[in-house]
């Protein structure tokens, strides 16, 4: 046992409080409280954040971490304790090299930047948003040049902020890869949109009965509600405060079926690898998921690898129409099967079908590469966005607001994020081809046996939590490293035989 | 402008984040959490309780606080930052006088003893909870000798903690006159139960539309839902972020329709009062209701004096029967305004009707004086209560369960606390007295018009929060200091009419 790290224990049990205060209050904002709170609550917010981040950044933490760091006391650490201080560690070091004032600076201009970026889109008027993104692009490149190590793109240092380890050069290998094999398929694809019909789908769907199937969908995959919560937001998303407190949300339209049901297995995934996580490790720095990218691997490895496969839906597609009488009595398993993987070239991301998804992500990675190697300004963005769309997508944006305006991350200078949702459904297809050799899935999934493949992503991914990050838990787990040959496989299996190419 | 006092405002503000926190947790515990959550979560509110403690007490703090009581200082402020150094100043010079190692001993005492209590409840074991209450009892009284001033007896001091300047003698004197006023009163109902019939109140009421209900009688008395928010939980209860975020919840009896209304009544009052609180004192220690004792009056004054009249039912009561015409259909006005003032002894404080309410506090108030005269041992405690139940009520507990284990507030060191039920129910009628002298109350009501009262109510109450004390409301609202002959003329004018005495 290390003494040094028993004097580290208050202050990130103080950290983990405030984080979860925080959540709590925002979980409440999101699901809950009244229409005139946010004002006064909000000052509470800004308090508790400062806490949180004093609780973490302060010359006590940082002397105990570098005396942890020295090999003497490694060996005093057990592996989650080692994985702490060195993901706490790198974090501090990257967050030192950037000069107080200048970061507090950036913190009040992201406050002001979001209510920029969100009228600018609500008036589709790029114009009034540029200033402030040139502003925080500065910014974000200047903080990038302080971290910026040798061997490092500018660009590098963004994306390793997200996806330890994923370089310019892994990313650009992903999306050329993707580029060469799916541009054709898209584009065949768009000249045989009539052999899938998801018109059904689009019926009257009362919300009880919907939020009826949502429940045993959620039950289904295996999401623990005693030690979980599922509630209603305007976007879906999943919250944490522990491994035994993970929450999940939902919204519904009643005039479209498969947006709820969806998004709760894709929440659900998310919330199987919280609800995974050890229970020695939960309320510490690495008692989440280990990145965006991995989190991202799990929902749409339930909402698309399983959850879009014949397999899932056979033995409870009865349950649907039981649901539904008059909307789905008429409709085969095969024909909701169709429907619920038609793929067409849109403008929105969130919107976006699994295969045309991962090039709205694409466009953006080639974008952010080029503002970090100085290529594009920002009064350029526009145009060079409705190229780019028109070129892999064969659409044009209607408008900023349905083109480079509609995701609030740039706002929030997360430059660096976004191809971690690509790299999440990549990860998922190398994933489940490892799964696929180690258990029989589809028959699995056809005697409505989840637990297996829950267990084996838990013992495999999700115990460790941050313990581990994405490149060591796939090599441990399929013997290979990153690898997205699987992902184009998987896509390319399976829309040639959906539309008969 | 008072530097001083500019200097006390972090302090304030950052007490103000930790205890939004807390209530933000606990409001999600008893609503929504899931049922393995509260361990874990447990962790983070101890350390935020901690963290809320120090902001408020600390040599800083201390200091500020002497220095802004002294009368060159105190001309530099306003009546809200007065009130607010006078209410900060008297409660740390009490807390101080407890030394710090003793309380944090009695802290984890309280820890241990609420489960204690509730086993033992749960159990008819009074015994296994008599060795925690002695020492919960002997801190009590030790502290409360510390804060002992001359001429205070020992229990004034653990009254003037819930309700300032209300002591022994105040409430001999209320007590020993509604005991003289209406145990006779009791006595003779109890010879015409048959006058008054309740049954179909217990007749199979849906919750959705209970809910439905409930929900128009919140908006009906003014909650403003764009600052408030209605859940369920296992008790009713009021909590309040701010005047912008209050919340009620209620719990709804599919066998029993009035418990839900008047819960939400009940509750509605109290959110009236949070809800009206001004906004240049919210988020402040003088930010909310100013008592106990203040707040249950007005909970009491929207429950029994409008809510169990007939004036308030008279314009809506159609509405309840299109709700419920199998249930209600062939009720009348009167019948239902007959049932729901319905009186009979019983044993349960929380089950109580209006008339044998305050002898539930009684009892409670008498024994806990005669545990701080030193008259009644802890061993004692069960018969005396049981003795009391008969004598004032004249039924007898068949269990301690139902006895002396019913209420958590021992287990929690709250000694002095229960009179400000008792009060608040005296305050109420004496409020609503004076309303009938200013305005023509049922008039208003049976023209729908709740608005007058709820304005007056906030002008000459809700808005000052914590500035003024009971007293000093009372007296600058209606003339005259706290009265209880009006409790008891209401009392005996309703009951005399109601049972035909």
């Amino acid at each position: 046992m290390s003494e040094l790290f028993e004097q580290l224990k208050p202050h990130l049990e103080r950290a983990y409080a405030f984080q979860t205060a925080l959540r709590a209050i925002s979980w409440d904002n999101s699901t809950l409280a009244p229409r005139e709170a946010i004002e006064n609550t909000s000052k509470a917010i800004g308090i508790l954040s400062g806490e949180e981040y004093k609780a973490q950044v302060n010359d006590e933490v940082k002397g105990l971490l570098k005396e942890l760091e020295a090999p003497g006391e490694q060996e005093k650490l057990n592996d989650s304790e080692r994985a702490l201080v060195r993901k706490m560690g790198k974090g501090l070091r990257k967050l030192e090299k950037i000069p107080a004032e200048e970061y507090q600076a950036y913190s009040e201009l992201l406050a002001k930047s979001y209510p920029v970026w969100e009228q600018a889109k609500n008036n589709n008027d790029y114009a009034s948003f540029a200033p402030v993104l040139q502003e925080v692009i500065s910014s974000q490149k200047r903080f990038r040049r302080y971290q910026q190590e040798e061997g490092q793109t500018l660009y590098d240092v963004a994306l390793d902020e997200y996806e330890e380890g994923f370089t310019v050069e892994i990313l650009d290998d992903f999306f050329g890869k993707l580029r060469t094999a799916l541009v054709p398929l898209i584009k065949q694809i768009r000249e045989k949109q009539e052999l899938v019909q998801d018109g059904f789908l689009n019926q009257n769907y009362p919300i009880e009965k919907q939020k009826e199937l949502c429940r045993f969908l959620a039950e289904y995959i295996g999401f623990d509600f005693n030690r979980g919560v599922m509630a209603e937001s305007e976007h879906p998303f999943t919250t944490n405060f522990h491994n035994h407190d993970v929450r999940i949300t939902n919204h519904f339209h009643e005039d479209r079926l498969d947006f709820a049901c969806f998004s709760v297995i894709h929440e659900g995934g998310h919330a199987l690898y919280e609800q995974g996580i050890d229970d020695g490790i939960t309320m510490t720095p690495i008692g989440e998921g280990t990145s965006m990218g991995m989190h991202e691997s799990q929902s749409r490895f339930y909402e698309n690898n399983l959850g879009r496969s014949r397999a899932f839906w056979m033995p409870i597609y009865h349950k649907v129409q039981e649901l539904f009488p008059e909307q789905l009595g008429g409709v085969g398993l095969e024909e909701f099967y169709r429907a619920i993987n038609k793929s067409a070239p849109s403008l929105i991301r969130t919107e976006a079908d699994e295969l045309t998804y991962p090039f709205h992500v694409m466009i953006r990675y080639e974008i952010e590469k080029m503002i970090f190697q100085g290529e594009v300004s920002v009064e350029e963005l526009p145009a060079v966005w409705n190229r780019k769309y028109q070129e892999y997508l064969g659409v044009s944006p209607d408008s900023d607001t349905n083109g480079i305006l509609q995701d609030m991350h740039w706002s929030g200078g997360s430059f660096g994020y976004f191809p971690s949702y690509a790299l999440g459904s990549a990860i998922a297809a190398q994933i489940c081809h490892h799964i696929k050799q180690v258990m029989p899935l589809e028959e699995y999934l056809e005697a409505k046996n989840l637990a297996a493949v829950r267990e084996y992503l838990k013992e495999h991914i999700h115990k460790y939590g941050g313990a581990r990050n994405t490149q060591e838990l796939l090599l441990a787990m399929t013997g290979e490293a990153f690898n997205p040959d699987y992902y184009i496989a998987y896509l390319t299996e399976k829309y040639t035989e959906l539309y008969q190419l």
